[in-house]
């Protein structure tokens, strides 16, 4: 017998909509009673397997120990594998497709230390098609490792470095007063995470800037530099170290993405000006964001 | 005392956004704290019985044994009988109104075995309005079923042959070569559940098949036959047998329902044509999906 | 050591879409494992205290003894302090920031008898950004109070006296003929619950009453005061004594909102009507609701 898990935490494109999630969780509590589920979110754009991605990203620092199901899964039914993979020590159990899904959440917590294909029969429900793995294979796989089970009964192990890896989009800062970057996710009240982070902000500007925003419609914008939302005044946009420690486009009791045109995806650049434009410091360095490109029509994971 | 149970599943058409299920859960923690609730969805459109009763069937297989609460209730308020219905040898005891909403779910598990008029109300909480059984009957009885009462002491005994039937809509295969059916239900993803299975399909057609579609607007589409979503080129358009078994018209990573104007309800046949039609397999049998009529502004239960 | 509890209840705006709530419920997990959580809403509108406030005092009622944790917060990161309020003799401790939030409730429940600044960085996650106090502040001060950590552990203690309080909008029944009062709330049906109780429109009509509606657009609407949605025909507007024991406009099967044309914090005005435009009654007494004023830009709270 492998170790035992109380906590199974619930990630899907899945939607509150459909009784797709209840179903899950009534397959784990019929098989594992004791489990208790965690929904981070069931509402992942459908099949944007790198928002789901960064989703895990933002959260797997906050979650107990425990099997993490994430389903977001445009290959349903091919051959793409189904996996769980183990990772610090055993202390959690990731379990999804295998299509970079998982792969970024799975490097912050050090990498995959065993993997398997979830292809052992006796731990699925049998299938009446084959487009609800969440139900037929991964719910049951989740409560089979918190029964106990070991990974190495669930089917043939899988070599770590042949699982799918996620392009993680890093910042530009080669170009001389300039970084170009990507908006990496808009959250619930339209603030605009960046993949930049402060400390690189800092090394071009120094610790006092402004930022000129120019949005896809061309007109230009001087943003703030500050600690939180209420420091910006009706109509300004700010720049603040959110949450996560990341660079994030935000205004105060409204949504900077509607505000500068920004959607997940797009490119941004923040470039030094020097012409005097910032609101808060004449003369002093300050920073341009422009969107030099549109949107991209797909993700790319 | 009767039999205990731990687990509750919840069904309303209450919506995710005000405090009715939360309170529903603070009601049943508080009588039988050591109860776990399960969320099945509580977006079923309001007042639409019907696709509440198809949610629940699609369900039932699935859940643990416990206590389904079902809420779908345009009559709240009304004459229209509060039950409790026990099914499958008292491992399942199904509560809501006897408005159609639960027949299905409860004749795919062999039918009433008892059922209960809840009128008791030593097991109600103490209403200030009539206008919401979940939080006053319906939560409460589920609390107090899990605690042990017995379904007697809900109040008077009903016959299971009075309870409310519920018209589930049957394909029609008669006629020569054409199968005529209904949208069941249209997914998060758009996928178009029909109500005919594959294997009616296969006796109209053969095993190889490509079905043209007609929409709303006229345009004829062909559709093939196929295992999974990703079978499918881009604006192709498919039929699956779905997780439940039974056939869906679908598209690969885009939605069928936009793709082919469809709603639920909707009328369709699936007719064979011979005229080589198919994208597959020029020359062999074939199959069109006509759609006859409009939309029916009302859901028939 | 304090009293411990077995329940956190949340109510949030965070939505239903980013992965908030569940993080702040694998904190909760992490640190306090036998504690169930129960979902009030988290669709409460972005910044909305006044509808947060309006939500909890329409449940605070239903719930079980424990902990409620509720984040509606546009001043996070500032100044304005983050509470723990502790309720009627121990039963309860509410988490919150003192915005307004949490005073509706409190009041309801009898009073604040402790209340404490959450300052102490012992039961405080370490913040990456100063942005999400749900996560950081609320979310470890619940999980530590269910362990049993005193009120008095978490930092200073504050004067009750000091919370700053919530304007409750009361109706106004000094003039002649006349209540003047504000939709509190509009549900998921499309129900106006309105900030008047059906004794004062008793006092005002006697029992046999019928009013006239008079939308935004001007065009007058008579409405029955029923018991139930039901005995509304169709296009007919109705007045009910709601779940929560106060007046609501409604339709049947229907949105009042929408026929009406409502909002919340919309002000409306009961009329005594004499002309015979009762439906149910000519002759009888009747009342006329009017929408005097267009809705607030901003809640007031």
């Amino acid at each position: 017998m492998g170790r035992r898990y109380d906590t199974v935490t619930l990630l899907t494109d899945y939607g509150n909509t459909d009784e797709f999630v209840g179903v899950m969780k009534a397959v784990v509590r019929d098989i594992a009673p004791h489990v208790t589920t965690i929904d981070l979110t069931h509402e992942v754009p459908p099949y944007d397997v790198r928002a789901g991605a960064l989703t895990l990203v933002r959260s797997v620092g906050y979650l107990p120990e425990g099997v993490v199901v994430a389903v977001v899964d445009p290959g349903v039914g091919t051959g793409r594998r189904p996996l769980a993979i183990e990772v610090a020590e055993g202390a959690g159990v990731f379990v999804g497709p295998d299509n970079g899904l998982l792969a970024p959440a799975v490097a912050l917590l050090g990498g995959a230390q065993r993997a398997v294909v979830l292809d052992n029969p006796d731990y699925r429900l049998e299938a009446l098609g084959p487009t609800f793995d969440g139900r037929d294979v991964f719910a049951p796989a989740a409560a089979h490792l918190c029964n106990g089970v070991d990974l190495s009964e669930f089917g043939e192990l899988a070599d770590p470095a042949s699982l799918m890896p996620a392009a993680v989009p890093l910042p530009n800062t080669e170009g001389e007063g300039v970084i170009t970057g990507q908006v990496l996710w808009i959250d619930h009240f339209g603030n605009c995470q960046l993949n930049i982070g402060p400390e690189e902000l800092d090394v071009l500007t120094g610790n006092d800037t402004a930022v000129r925003v120019t949005p896809l419609d061309g007109t230009p914008r001087v943003a703030s530099r500050v600690t939180t939302f209420s420091e910006l005044g009706v109509g300004a946009v700010g720049l603040v170290t959110d949450a996560y420690g990341m660079l994030a486009l935000v205004c105060d009791r409204r949504s900077a993405a509607v505000e500068l045109g920004l959607g997940p995806g797009d490119d941004i650049a923040l470039e030094l000006i020097t012409d005097g434009q910032s609101s808060r410091a004449p003369g002093a360095v300050a920073v341009a964001v422009t969107l030099p490109t549109h949107r991209p029509s797909a993700p790319e994971v």
